[in-house]
Order: structure tokens, then C-alpha cells, then sequence
């Protein structure tokens, strides 16, 4: 099974454990010349680290990332990229105790099934920190998309029973924020929520957006690799991500085709949709609109409440686990959605390269 | 860009627009020594073609499947299986108006971005007809995984306001029932409101889910491969559908840990769950419970009232879209659903047979 | 097992038996508006017929070629492009007696072990009628590559111990004489050489090669999908080819690397090589010079002298093959490496166009 | 462009550049429980470092493997193992002088034209210290298919005109003799040329030759996934292998088929082959009998001679390179050709595993 390559052209391929030695991602396909420095992935590994703040955990992680291949004077070669960072602060005694057991709602049990056996320690290959990879990726495909005019910005939803207020829509909180809610006033109510569930010892689920703005119509395929199931896939392989959505998602089920068909105008001389029930994606294809895309995440399997479960021996016993665990992910996930919609949308769009015999043409016979 | 090619072993390739020759697919990969005949292939085709109910166009479609190769003496050879259906009643004169603009809710515009023109033709590619090949390929997959003990069930969930009442689930009614629903009176309540909707020359969108059961327990990979992501990516790619659902769905962005979390506990003599909010993935990997997967789907596109559109000279217009069109795809949505669940399934399955050192030792030194 | 796919951007699936009903292609990746119509790939089809010559086989094969989708008003569309030729002139009962035995230099044996059976009329799917679908998408191929200015040549460069004197090179012979060699002095003899294998119930081996011509600089990739590599493969994947050469091939193993390596120099304001012993490729990419590739290949296998085998019964027998059979594959597998160095070639350029930051700028952001 | 990932199931990417800060692999896909340590992989990366010896560079390489992921209490757990080797020797200045110009014979140009620019610091990736990945993934391989009961043992066949005499074949002497020949004497004679060679600063080219044997028959693919054209890529893509042969190569061009074609007998109640000119592989599959192969490699491009070439200012120049070079690569792209001919092989067994429905059957349903 060879599970842990993402893309076609713009191709990442991440690997490490949560107690291993070190956890990192090879891209390989990342176009020359392009400027590149740690700092520059650094800045999106540091929005997936555990805060201060009551809504994620006390854990320490530095993850400082190191750039081992790919990049020559500051700027990319066309060769593979190697990055790693390398574990420091994990403490296996904490995770001694849960070999034994299978924790519910975790890949322990699946993990043996499938393996024969399993790294045990935190998560293994199952932890959120296996997002590391895919974060560090995500940051290199989020620079080429700026060059290209593309903006990708993934921001929570909703947090418990707290959703965010669209009127009040505010960017720039999303990197202020401790839940990256891109409204201040549901941020609060979001923490409140959050602390109160930390007391019942308990976890919450959530919800997450990311709009990607600036991308020309004509991206996606019709078919298998259409754009938003590309989408679908790239959010679903996100740890705890239940449910996945474009434009409106499950509300269209209840519509009517004269409420949901966005009609086509023009503006500025440019075919635009009047409405973006659609999400930016029409066949497939995108459609020069908003992308959006939205996932559902379940609360946090790791919980203090005692939980009935079978150890391997085949025993049914009463757990309570251990260790430091978020009361909700979301937050830290949604840097991680950001990455998956950038891969995702970036492959696509160098696909889309070669779909026109006149681009093939222009290009090695531009006289 | 190869976007029509689905699978890792078991590896399809379809073809085909809605008014060109013929459609089709060509599967690669399939095991050797599987009894298969054009029977089988076409009791499933069937289960897509439009009846002679309200709640689908009125258009025939006879949609005859050929086998043209990897078939011999009634058994797969293991090397490509061709197959194909000869179009037979288009009638293009019915399309020829929509060249020249964007249909709201279609691929029109978007088909014209990428390629720079398109079979305006019935939507080309576009078309629904597209899924026959995923539907003949799709019937292979089902009678594979029927011999390794797997079912595949799918089923309309709600037409527009009407949801099938699940206490009365009854199997047998989905190939029986005009919406492919699996309550009858449900169904009954369905086609007055398809009606309804025919008769205000509108349409309606809807949810489908569908089951699998016998699936074993460790089949599907941890990170980018995980299982439901790729039941996200494959029923997504099946036109209209908006958003996919596993297990619980959004609803788990709402609840708590202690309210989601499925226990696990012993039953036989073997790991169960105690509930499946999960929809019977865990960490990307089935957990040997029944899995879920729920797909939403928009309103058909083609409606009759007069909308507002542009052209392909950039001229605002209004427009009335004649033929004959479903008011609901998902009655005929169904079997494609069925079809691409058992594809991603069975391609996981076939993956899994390497995923430990053992089985393979025992493979090739058995004795 | 999905082994009749290739390619990675221009991707084609083959498939189909010598016996079956039909064989065919399906190319999935073809830029849109390529003017496109059956003749042109009929053209290089009736390459591959057997003629009235001594050199091939006195079967008929009309291989009457039909595009079945992917082309409208007479343009690509970009969709999957379909062909198919029927098989008409099969006659089954010549191949009946072969199903109990396996021929040396067949691959009847292991198919056996591989499948567990065999579709054994004609050599199933080992036949060289399965090189149709090869030939009908790398037809497609080479008139894209036209367009680009690049022009792929494959000739016979000997047949048993008879060897083009490449000095008299011409290229308009290449499709006048019945060998396909470029140089018509040799073809005579190689006529008389056949005749008298022919006349001996035996057959022959032979060396066929391949140029091309107006690659730029620049195409492939430096470790594993080296150009060189990838040819490697594409020419080996064609039955009875038992060895392949880049430039100077086998030959280098002997020299010194002051003998051979290509000295540069400026021609005309740009860098060429004065040699060209690396056949045009330098580290996996091609440098600006004539590409050169070369094949050798086996003797028929299909002989009409006594041979020893087994049965599949286990017991050693003596058979005698009937039938019609080439006395030597050559000079009709010439158009096959042609087309298969073409798909390798077209594959490169393509996936090529997404190597450097500023071409995808220049291609997204033109102004 | 993403061409650095080798394999199907069992998946390998290498990265890193002869002068950056590290090299390595990921392999993905390998199976769970098999029994790993450093140690396994250090001892095949030694057989490629240059040695004391008169026929290889004086460069000291240590090339100390870590395993960085993928291994648990000493067995692999399914997971990506990374694995890397730090640079600890290479002396930037030695190579300051070549950025400005073009080496005859190696990548400098094609990667200038390709990528825009080039990591020049020693070859950057097309340095021979990019097979480091190669051999880290292939010893792996060789491990597994040990336990399969499959052995593979590459060797060198011949240094410029000195040939081994495969009558002395001495398998135990390709890990003793400097230039890794199984034949005592030849080595003698081939240290002695290489000295004279490398006196005149000049270099030579060479054949290496592999073996496997224990392969069960039924391997490889019939059509494009053959078994001899994957390992003709597999071969080819190893720098400076200009000429691939299987079995006994160009050869066949100029034989009759009743000298080549190979009897079928039996021999202790199985099919086996009388003789064995095909190498072990008939139609793309493997026959039972030995896998060989044969690749011809060109002398080392570094030559101390003065040479003509250009700089990238377009100006036709003179150069001495400096610095430490084999006088022949072929000793130390043995094991390289041993672990690619491994990964090939190795990879094209797991695909197989799931060829007939009766061991998938088996595999699902034991009982």
C-alpha cells in the first residue's frame, strides 16, 4: 500500500510518526526558480502548533523545519524538496499504557487489522502531527498560487453549538484569533464554549471553510479528476473530517432548479455568475467564481471521561485516558485544509497547461 | 489533462459523449477467472435508463452493452475488458439552439474556458450518459466483491421535502420503487411531488446513501489513500452532487466527544462497535462495521422556466431550454452511486492483499 | 494487474485479442482542437498490414479503423478519444490445436501461470495484432508533434545478417520497400535473404531504429523518468524486443571517455554538440541534437520446422506450427516503434511545459 | 515535472543533490513486519562507496544511513520508511570553476536548458550520489525478496576490452574483487588497465551484468507493464547505461529462430526451458527460469584531458577538469543495477498477488 504520495505534477510525499525520530515530506515536481526560504514554510508550521490559549493543548511542540534538498541560492531547482522536522519534545512514557487497549474513535483497532501491529505511541503514523508534512508542502503551493494571482484562506466555521457570523467576515482575525474565527465577537463565545468542555473533561466538533479567490475559470477535469472531487478527497484525508461540502453542499437537496441555478451575466465585460450557489465549480470545472469549500470535523476521540473499550486480548474493559489533548482541533486544523485546497488547486492548475493544442503551440513555438 | 481513468488495480477508463457514436469503458486490472457475461453487465445499465414514470424524462435510451474483449470462454482473461454502447436514438436537432449560449447549472461555460469549444451536443461529455461506463465497470466490481462476501446497496434517502422513513428500510423496494427508495410510502409521497414539480416546469434535487456490509476490517491507508476519501472523491465525481457524508456526517461538528465516540466491546468473539456514528471508518481504515457514505444532490439544471443567461458573443439573454429532462436525477443517480462505491471498495481491497509481510511469504511459499 | 495504460499527461489504454471481436484505444489527455479524422490514422494502420510481399505473412487484415468519440466537427475535443477496428478475417479453427500445448518463444506458458488460462486464438492477447491500438494513438501523437516541429522516424536497420549501409540513407524508401530500410540496395538482398528463410520453413531476427528530429533542448526528467529510460521502456514493451540502444548503445562499454564524449561548440549562435554519440540525450534530458534509439528483435517464434514442447498434460511432445506467420516481425513492427518513441516523446513535452516558475507565471499572468 | 518517484506498490522517492545538505529516500508501500535495521541497509551502500582501490575516486564518502520513520521496535510497520544520509565531505570550492561552462558528457547544459538554471556544486542531482537513494530502497527490497526466495546478484561483466570468462564464474568474488567482476583473473587484468587508464587521465566504459533467480513464473505484464521493459527502464535510468539487453540481446537480431527459440521440457515434474536465450522472460512475463539483463555504460565524463566546449556566456572554450573521478563507474554501479533490478522485480510480485480471482477468493475467504 503505498498511501502517503499526493498530486500529479506538484507530487508530495509525507511520512513520520508522532514519537518516531523526526516527520517530513519530499515535493517532488515544484517548478524551478521559484524563492524559497524556511522562513517561508515556518510561518504556516508555527499556525498548526498548540497555542497558550484554553482551546488547544499544553503540549510543547517547536517543529522547526529544516530545508534538506531542492533549493539553490534561495531558489528552488526543479528537484526534489526534502523537508523535516524533527520530534524533540515527545515523551513515550505517557503512551506506555495504551498498547494494550483500543482507544474508540481512534486507528488503534483498524491499525491492527490491517498492519498486524501497530507504533503505539501517540497516534503513530495516525497522530495529527502527520499533517506536518502535508503543511510544509502546502506552504510552497501557497507561494507559487500568490504568483499566480490565487489566494487560498481557510478560516473555522463553527465551534460546538458557536458559528461564526458571515456579515461580520473579518480576515485578518483568522490569524489573530485562538479558534481562527474570522469573527472576533463568536471567538469569544467559541472560548467560552471550549472552556466549559475542557471542565466536563469532554470534546467538541467543528466546522471549517476555505475560499480560494483569484482562479481562472477553466481548472478541473470533467470527469474522475473533476475539481471539487480532487477537493472532496484532498479535505476527507484530513484526520477527523466527517463530512465535505462545495458552495452550498447539503442545502441543494431540498431546492428547487429555478432557487438554485446561478444565472450568468456579464461584468466588465466578463461572464460572471449573478449568485455562487455553485461554489465556484460548474462540471467539474471552476467556473472564475469563489471556490468554497467547507468540512465537518468530529470532537476530539481523546477524552479524560471513562470509556468502555476491548483490550487485545479480546477483554472488554473501562479506560480513562491520559495525556494532553485539544478540547477541539479545529483550529489547528484549518491551516491544514488551507494546505490541501492549495495542493489541490495548484496540481490542478498545472494540468491544466496541456488542455489546448494552441497553449502546446504558443509555448515551444512562441515566434 | 487524463481525467477518465479511476482506480489503482482494478483500473477503469471510460469514454463517450451523450450524441457522439458511442459510449463506454475499458477496465484493466480485472482478475483473471471471473464468470461474466453481457447479462450481468446490463441488469445494472438498466437500473440508470430512463422508465416510463414521472419521475424521469421520457426520452428512450435502449443502451444495449457489448463486451469486446477480456472475455473468453465466459470467464476474464485478466487482460482489458472493453465494453461498449452504441447511441442510438439522439436526436441532435433538439440541441442545436444551445450552442451558442451558457446554460445556467451546466459545464457549458466552463467546458468552452478550458477546451476553447465543445460538443454542445446533449452536454458532450458532460452529459449524464457519461456514467454508463462507470456503470458497466461498476457491475464488474459488484459481482467481485459479491464473491469476497461484500454487498453494496444504494438508495434514494429524500426527494426535495420527502425523506424515506429509515425504521422502515426495506431493501427489496429500492429496485422496485420509481425513486429507488426503500419505503414505499415514502416513495409514493415522492412521485406526487415529483409531479409537482413537472408540472410547475421546475425541478428538484435530493440525497442518496448507500451501505456497505461484509467488508472486512483493515481495508484502506491511513493518510492520503485513506477510504474515505477516496468514497469522497468517487461519489463526488459523479455530477450534481455537492456534498459527501460519512457516518454521522455534519452532524458531529455539533456533538461532544462522550456523545460520538463508538465503543468498542466484544461480540462472538470478535471487536465490535457499540454504536457506528463512525459510518465504519476509523483513521481511514474500515473498522469491519457497515460503512455509510451519503451524497447530496443539486436540482437538474434543465428546467423549462426562462432564465436569465449569456452568450457566446458576451449578449445578456433570456432563454426557455426545450427536451425532455429528469426532475430529480437521483432515482437514476442510484445505481451510479452503487457502482463507484463498489469500484473505490474493491481497489482497496485488492491494494490491501500487500499491506503485510506475512500474507505475502504465504503467497508465494505457501507451503 | 493494469498493465495496457501509458503515458502520464497524453495517456492511452489499449485493448483486445487477436480472436476477439474487436481491438482498440482509448486516448485520455489529448489537447482539444487538433484536427483530427480517421485517415489519419489509417494511414499509419496500413503500415502495419501484412502486404503481398515475401517479407510478411499472406494473411488479410483490413483493420478498418472507427473513432467512436472525442472528435467533433472534426476537431479533438479534449475528451477520451475512442477507436476501435473489428477483426473480420479471424478464422478460429486454424488456432485450435495450440490450445493444448505451449510453443516455444510463446508466451502461452506463462500466461498460463500468470491467469491460470489463456484466450489462446491467434496468441490471445500476446499477439501482435494487440500493437493496433499502440499505432492508432501514437498516429494522433506524431501529428501533434508535427505541429511542434518535431518529426519521429523508424526504419529497419537490418534483417538477419543484411545491414543498411547508412550512408546511402533515404528516407523515402523507408515507405516504398517492402522491408521499410531506407536504402534500396539492401532491401533487395534482404528480400532474397527472406525468401530463402522462408523457403528454409524458418525465420529471422532483425534491428530497427528510430529519429528524431527538432526536439528541443531541455525534454525529461534527471533520475527516474530519464527520457532515455522512458524509451527504454516504451521500445521494450513491444513484443520480441530483446535489446535497445541510445546513440552509440553497446558500443561505449569499449571506449575511452575521450573518444566519447561530445565535445560542445556554438553553431549558428547556439550550443550544439560536434558528435553525437549520446544519441541526444545527456543525464535523462534531450540536448538539442537528433534523438537516436535502437532495436533488436527476436526471430518469429511461430516456425514451421519440428520443434520439442510440452503439453498441458505435462508431456513432452513434438509439434509442427501451422498457419500464416512473418518470416521476420521487422518491417512491419517499424510504424509500432515509431509510435510508441512518439507517445514517449509527445509525453515528455507536455508534462515538460510546467518546469519553471516564470513559464507558468508567463502561461497564467500573460500580460 | 516529478520524476523521482520509482514504483508502484512498493513506492520509492528519492531526493538530494550531491553538494546539498542530505540524501535520501522514502519508500512507501512496503509491507508491515518485516525485520529492518540500519545495519541491513548500511551494508549495501557500502559496496558503493569508492574504495582504496586504483579503480575508483580517492574521494572519502561515509555515507552513514539513519532511519528516520516507518521502523518500530525493529520491523517496518506499513508506514513511509525515510531514510538519509547526511553530507559530511564534499568541498564546495573543488567545484566553484564549472558553473560557468558546459562539461562535455554530463547534464550541465540539459539541466541549464530544462530548469533555467542548476545546482553546479558537483553535479548537484545528477551526481552518481543521487543512486544513495536508490540503494537505501533497494536493500530493502533485496530483504524482502530473500525471504520470497528470490536472489539477486549483479556483477561486472566487462572494463573497456577486458571480458569475464563466465566459465570462472565466482559468485562470491563480485563482493571480493575491486572491480566487482566473479572472475579472479579478469579483475587482475581489469585493475591493470584501469591504472593505465587512469595514467593517460583518461576513462573507461563497461558492461555489468544482473541475475535472478528463484522467480517464480507468471510475472510481469503482457503489454506495457512488461517484465523486461520496466527492467529496461529500471536499468536505463541509472546514469551513464546507454544499452539494455535481456537474455541474450542484440544477439537474436541476427539469428534464425529455430537457434533461438528456447524447447520446452520437463524436469522434475515441471515445465522448464531446454535453454535459456530469452533471458527468463517470455511475452512480458517471467518463464521460471533466470532473469538476466546487461547494461553497457560509457566512460566516466570527467576526464582530466583538455577538452573544447562552451560557456554560458556562448563562447567556445578549453577545460581541464580537476577533482577526484573514477576512471570507471561500473564497480560501483553494480549494486545500483542489483537494487533497481530488486525494486522492479520486487514491485512487479505484489502487483501480482491480485492477478486471478481465485487468490483474492482465498486471500478474503480462507475457510
Amino acid at each position: 500500500m503505498a498511501g502517503s504520495t499526493y498530486g500529479n505534477i506538484f507530487k508530495i510525499t509525507t511520512w513520520g510518526e508522532s514519537h518516531g525520530k523526526a516527520l517530513g515530506v519530499v515535493i517532488d515536481g515544484c517548478p524551478a526558480g521559484l524563492k524559497l526560504q524556511e522562513a517561508d514554510i515556518q510561518r504556516y508550521l508555527d499556525r498548526r502548533k498548540p497555542g497558550t490559549s484554553t482551546v488547544t493543548t499544553s503540549r510543547k511542540e517547536a517543529d522547526a523545519v529544516e530545508i534538506l534538498s531542492g533549493v539553490f541560492e534561495g531558489r528552488t531547482t526543479g528537484t526534489p524538496i526534502s523537508m523535516m522536522v524533527r520530534n524533540t519534545s515527545q515523551i513515550s512514557r505517557d503512551y506506555s499504557e495504551i498498547a494494550s487497549y483500543y482507544r474508540p474513535g481512534h486507528a488503534d483497532y483498524t491499525f491492527d487489522e490491517k498492519y498486524g501491529f501497530r507504533d503505539y505511541r501517540g497516534g503513530g503514523r495516525s497522530s495529527g502531527r502527520e499533517t506536518i508534512g502535508r503543511v510544509a508542502a502546502g506552504a510552497v503551493a501557497c507561494r507559487i498560487l500568490e504568483q499566480l494571482g490565487v489566494t487560498v484562506c481557510a478560516y473555522t466555521r463553527s465551534i460546538g453549538p458557536v458559528e461564526v457570523d458571515m456579515e461580520k467576515f473579518d480576515r485578518e482575525a483568522v490569524l489573530r484569533t485562538a479558534t481562527a474565527m474570522p469573527d472576533e465577537e463568536a471567538d469569544r463565545r467559541a472560548v467560552e464554549y471550549m472552556e466549559e468542555t475542557r471542565h466536563a473533561t469532554d470534546s467538541s466538533g467543528g466546522c471549517m471553510e476555505c475560499r480560494v479567490e483569484g482562479l481562472p475559470a477553466g481548472i478541473g477535469d470533467p470527469v474522475f479528476e473533476k475539481l471539487d472531487a480532487n477537493l472532496a478527497k484532498a479535505v476527507m484525508s484530513i484526520g477527523a473530517v466527517k463530512a465535505v461540502e462545495i458552495g452550498d453542499g447539503c442545502l441543494v437537496s431540498k431546492r428547487r432548479g429555478s432557487e438554485n441555478n446561478d444565472a450568468f451575466r456579464m461584468e466588465n465585460g466578463k461572464v460572471r455568475k449573478a449568485t455562487n450557489h455553485a461554489g465556484g465549480i460548474l462540471g467539474g470545472i471552476s467556473d472564475g467564481d469563489m471556490l468554497v469549500v467547507r468540512a465537518y470535523v468530529k470532537p476530539t476521540a481523546s477524552i479524560f471521561l471513562t470509556q468502555h473499550t476491548v483490550n487485545q486480548s479480546g477483554e472488554e474493559i473501562d479506560i480513562n485516558i491520559k495525556g494532553r489533548h485539544d478540547p477541539v482541533i479545529v483550529p489547528r486544523a484549518v491551516v491544514v485544509m488551507e494546505c490541501m485546497t492549495a495542493l489541490t488547486v495548484l496540481d490542478a492548475m498545472l494540468l491544466n497547461m496541456s488542455a489546448r493544442m494552441e497553449s502546446i503551440v504558443k509555448f515551444y513555438r512562441p515566434e
